[in-house]
C-alpha cells in the first residue's frame, strides 16, 4: 500500500513538475522574443514563432498565414525605412497549460519609444515542437 | 494479432470520430449564437460564452472578466437606447481540437445593418463541460 501510495505521489509531483516546467519553457520563450526586439533583432524575436507556414498571426483585422509572411509584415511595419521598433514589454502574462503539447498564453503588450506609444492585447496558442515551446497563433489587438 | 489490429483500427475511428463530433459540436453552439444575435437576443447570444467570473473577453484593448461584465459590456454596445445589434454573420470558421477537452476556432466576423459595418478577426479558447461547449476565452479585433 505504502508503495502504491508512493508511486501515486511521485506521479502527482511529476505532474505538477511538468506544468511548472511547461509554464517555466513558454514564459522563457516569450522573455527572449522582449529581448531580441529591444536589441532591434526581428529575426531573433521572430524565433519565438512556430517556422511554418500554417503558423497563423491576428492583428487587428489582417490575417497573416505563415512565418516567412509574419516577418515580411513585422519588417514592413517596425524595420522599414522611416519606421522604429520601439521597446517592447509583457505585462499580466498568464500561461496556462492546456495538455501536454498546448498552451494559452494572455497577456498585455505595450511599444514605447515611438512616435506614440501602442499598448494593447495578446492572445497566444503555444505548441511544444521537437525544436521547444513555439507560438502557432497569435491574436493580437490594440487600444 | 488481428484481434489486436482490429482494436487499434477501432481506437483510431473512435478517436476520429470524436474530433469530428467536437467539431461539429463547437459549430453548432457558434451557430446558436449566430442565430440568438440575429433574433436580437443577446442572452442567447451569451449562452455560448462560460457561465463564470473566469471568463476572459478581449475585444481591442480591453479586457473584461467574467460572464456577467461581458453581458454588460455586449448590452452597452449593442442593445442601450440608440445603439443596434445589426446582423452577425461568421466566415472562414476553422475548429481545432487540440485535447478532448479544449479546441481553438479561428475566423472572421462581420455585423451589417448597423450605421456603419463592422468586421474583424476572432480567436477562441472553448472548453467541454458538463453543460457542453462552451467559449472560455475570446479576443474579437476590428479592421
Amino acid at each position: 500500500m505504502s508503495r502504491i501510495l508512493a508511486g501515486v505521489v511521485c506521479l502527482v509531483f511529476v505532474g505538477a513538475g511538468s506544468a511548472a516546467d511547461a509554464k517555466d519553457d513558454v514564459r522563457k520563450v516569450l522573455d527572449d522574443q522582449v529581448a531580441a526586439w529591444n536589441k532591434g533583432d526581428v529575426e531573433g524575436y521572430m524565433k519565438g514563432y512556430w517556422q511554418s507556414d500554417e503558423l497563423t498571426f491576428y492583428s487587428g483585422g489582417t490575417a497573416t498565414k505563415g512565418w516567412k509572411a509574419t516577418l515580411e509584415r513585422y519588417k514592413k511595419n517596425y524595420t522599414a525605412a522611416g519606421k522604429k521598433m520601439g521597446t517592447l514589454a509583457f505585462a499580466d502574462v498568464e500561461v496556462t497549460p492546456i495538455s501536454d503539447t498546448h498552451a494559452v498564453v494572455l497577456g498585455k503588450w505595450k511599444l514605447t519609444g515611438l512616435d506614440e506609444p501602442a499598448e494593447g492585447l495578446f492572445t497566444l496558442i503555444v505548441k511544444k515542437l521537437p525544436e521547444g515551446w513555439r507560438v502557432v497563433h497569435d491574436h493580437t489587438s490594440k487600444k
